[in-house]
């Protein structure tokens, strides 16, 4: 039998492939990226969203190696449940530097995990692993020393961008390595993997670069201080910063615990450069003049716990803000974020802030290729095969549509699920009949997947509609009903707007099992229950959960 | 005293003045709209809200009348809770024909308001209503009928544009009375209150009639039905799916309850046109071949109860979205609904169709001014003062400076909050120190102000976390706990993945309380509440809602 070599996608709540992509070959596996996801509007009380594993956890032994493409948490967060709980401790993991660097501050944070296998490698570098030999390639991307990755076998060559954007003039660091995928798609490319968040996007989209005179405007003009919020991990942003700063005569100072974390690793790393003295604490440059000072702080997408909420809500230790200063936004919401950016927003205009927030000046860009640089992706790959990944189906479908109008055939697109399984050989493909599974594990507090469909579903009647618990007193030789019974609700009603209902809602229990001479336990239990059901939906037109117990009185 | 105007904003979740404005003048009010809004993702369970009306019930001997200036929910929402509750029965309430037919519509649910006084207006009229004179404006919407207002008094002449657009070029009917917003500009306009829902847009609003080339395309190419989904409201879009469907050879049929009402509504009153036989049944239009078919529906912004979102599902009585349906979604999802908007989309691609929206091709332009249209207003206007309305904060800032731009200087620029009191004489004008109740008023099922900040409170905390129950066995006579005490839980955690959790909670508890040697019943329920969620938090991480009872048992 011919070798066939299979390419699975994993995570990334619809996203296909977004978190985890697993490569396997001569029964041995490779796994590109070990992202989270941050929960959805109706993933009540989770905290983030990992990949299921089990697929990886019953093959762990043949697993060769971890690739992390680049150090965004949707492609490193998930390394320390991988690492800890599924692969064993040796497994090397491969990544940039900065990646690395920000996968030891996150493993740092887990003592079990010390001894882990981390190599560095370099766009331009090959390694082989397994029997997979890897070659990085040089893309751009919204955090610095990102990698797409040409993974060889003997079947063929797959070309997977990442995450990518083509950014001709980046702000820091070489461009995208455009010769050598041309290079590689002269010689022949099996398959494309390419990302498709930006796919419904005409044009191009605009280079980092293009950030620099918009904020050289702003810094010029502000009359007192300017805050800049932004992705901790966009360190060109920060550079930018810093730059904008420097020309105008104003001290940086990071505020934000991963803002201050992500930079220290940076600045050692080179992703940061800065004049001595430029970069400054919180506290030495909140003693400056106002006009003297710049600062770079989280919590652009309003996330209630970071820095710029904090200084939102006047609770923020150090920064006050106030009158004469002008914060950036620098970044654009987040699908699912809208609502709580405009309430952060009309939060610090109230304080008294000039705030500048993407449209009104052009303060952010995205890292993602919009539908120009997709075509020159496959125009310099010309893959024989081509499976759009790292989106949900509306962009797959969206960047298989640019595909067709380059001549690929339908019949070499494959927009596939989650956890299906593409089996090539060098001149065929085939979707595998079974797939491996690809739910999504929920994580809340220390819990990781105890929290499902049942539970969730019990979160949302109580969120929406409270409960109301009923405590029917029975005497304890007949187990007749004694007196009405004790209703307590939370969530449900404000008690005392509503007068009489629940004592009513009391009564109305009372009579019933009196009359229907109802004495046995559990149909006590079910008669409260469908009854006080029905009264408070009559009622209200609200469905609380409601609770029956039945304790012992005379 | 000279005789005082006072303008007063209410509700609109921080969107000001956007549910209801209020004149008063003389010791005599005129409300203007009366509407609700859909809540914010953390209003748990909460169907509509509803302005504070408590001034108006206050006072509600002077009012005058209310005036809707246009059709949609956000403005004619409130008027059954405001007619039946708040306002004396004989309130005259004056409309344009078709937010009339609508109000007509919405009423005839509520039997208790059936002889309320609806009075028909039109734009270029003028209705004398107590001491003010209001003359209707001609304006453009995403409604046909709408008006913005000019309110007369010896004070001055206020303009209140309502919600508008400046389309040159409307589908049907006459456009914008740009001369006569000129010749009042001219004669002198005291206040203007301007709409600033666009005000962070630049450039001007495309005209309505830019969609009939993108529907014409794809009626043309579609191979199968075409599905458009929109609002029920926008009529003049509903008039493009006909005009498109007469020129390529279909019926449209109508699908959802509030499509096919307003469908009815509008064409009585010549707001829809459609040649004999166009217009068809759903059932029939499904005998007929697919490419003869255009279905009109709503749904378009992923509400789960509407009927392109139970096609989605798959469960739709009559309609089964199919490989060669064309689906357009003709619309942008309003922010909060972006998630639910992606989800629908890409079930829909699932079930096999083609699904078109925006930015993939220009099915959709906004009902509301931009930047440059705002400014025509402004600068048609030449108000002395000038209040930016119907928006956020965000904003409103954003139309304040570009009043600015305009030579409006910032004392003549009004920025306030609903509630707040603009009071103007001829001159001059001042914001009272002194309010008006303008909270949040929720409205959840039959309850009306009974869901407040706790109860929403509680169901944040149940959502998130669920609840644990603790039933504390104690002795009758000693008051000595007699036994672990029961726990059930709901929300919090899936109990076979965790084993033991329980069981240790409830022990202990039972060692606690033994030790403590707790009686006193008050005391067993505070120290088993406090050390239960402890313990959760402990070893979850989490924290649920924690209610302990006691129970008698020997």
């Amino acid at each position: 039998m011919a070798d066939t070599l299979r390419i699975i996608p994993l995570g990334g709540l619809g996203e296909v492939g977004k978190n985890m992509m697993l490569f396997e070959f001569k029964d041995q596996l490779l796994v590109v990226d070990a992202g989270i996801m941050f929960p959805e509007f109706d993933m009540l009380g989770v905290d983030l969203v990992l990949p299921d594993f089990s697929y990886l956890r019953d093959h762990a032994d043949e697993v060769a190696g971890v690739i992390i493409s680049h150090g965004h948490e949707d492609h490193i967060g998930g390394l320390p449940y991988l690492l800890g709980d599924v692969l064993s401790a040796d497994t090397p993991v491969y990544a940039t530097p900065l990646a690395l660097g920000l996968i030891r501050a996150k493993l740092s944070e887990h003592p079990e995990l010390e001894g882990v296998d981390l190599r560095p490698v370099s766009a331009g570098g090959t390694v082989t692993i397994g029997p997979f030999e890897v070659e990085f390639l040089a893309i751009t991307h919204s955090i610095p020393d990102g990698v797409g990755l040409a993974i060889k076998t003997n079947v063929g060559t797959v070309v997977h961008t990442g995450d990518f954007k083509f950014d001709y003039t980046p702000v820091r660091g070489a461009g995208p390595g455009f010769a050598r995928l041309g290079q590689l798609g002269a010689q022949g490319v099996l398959v494309l993997l390419s990302d498709s968040t930006g796919a419904e996007r005409a044009g191009h989209t605009p280079s980092e670069s293009v950030i620099g005179p918009a904020f050289d405007q702003i810094f010029r003009e502000a009359p007192g201080r300017v805050i800049v919020a932004t992705f901790a991990s966009l360190l060109s942003r920060v550079q930018q910063v810093i730059d904008a700063a420097q020309h105008h005569g104003r001290v940086v100072a990071l505020a934000g615990y991963s803002m201050v974390k992500t930079a220290e690793i940076a600045k050692e790393l080179g992703h940061l450069e800065a004049p001595d003295g430029l970069l400054v604490d919180l506290g030495e440059a909140l003693k400056l003049p106002d006009r003297q000072v710049a600062i770079v702080t989280t919590g652009s997408q309003g996330q209630p716990e970071a820095a710029l909420a904090r200084m939102a809500e006047g609770t923020h230790r150090q920064i006050e803000v106030k009158p004469g200063d002008t914060i950036i936004l620098s970044s654009t919401p987040i699908p699912g974020n809208e609502e709580e950016v405009a309430r952060l927003i009309n939060k610090l205009i109230a304080r008294g802030a000039e705030v500048i927030y993407p449209p009104l000046a052009t303060v952010h860009v995205s890292g993602h290729a919009s539908q120009e640089e997709l075509k020159l992706m496959l125009s310099l790959t010309k893959p024989k095969f081509f499976v759009p990944v790292h989106g949900e189906l509306r962009h797959l479908h969206a960047h298989a549509r640019l595909a067709r109008q380059l001549g690929i055939a339908d019949e070499d697109i494959f927009i596939i699920e989650d956890g299906a399984v593409l089996e090539f050989t060098a001149h065929r493909v085939k979707v595998k009949k079974e797939k491996v599974p690809a739910g999504n594990v929920y994580v809340h507090g220390k819990g990781v997947g105890d929290v499902g469909r049942r539970v969730i579903s019990e979160r949302e009647i109580l969120g929406n509609n409270g409960f109301v618990l009923a405590i029917v007193p029975v005497h304890p030789k007949t187990g007749d009903i004694t007196d009405k019974p004790e209703l307590i609700s939370r969530g449900f009603i404000f008690q005392p707007e509503r007068g009489d209902l629940m004592d009513r809602a009391a009564a109305a229990v009372h009579n019933a099992l009196k009359e229907g001479k109802v004495r046995q336990q559990q149909a006590i239990i079910d008669r409260t229950q469908g009854l006080l059901g029905r009264f408070f939906f009559e009622e209200t037109k609200r469905k609380p959960m409601v609770l029956a117990i039945v304790t012992h009185r005379e």
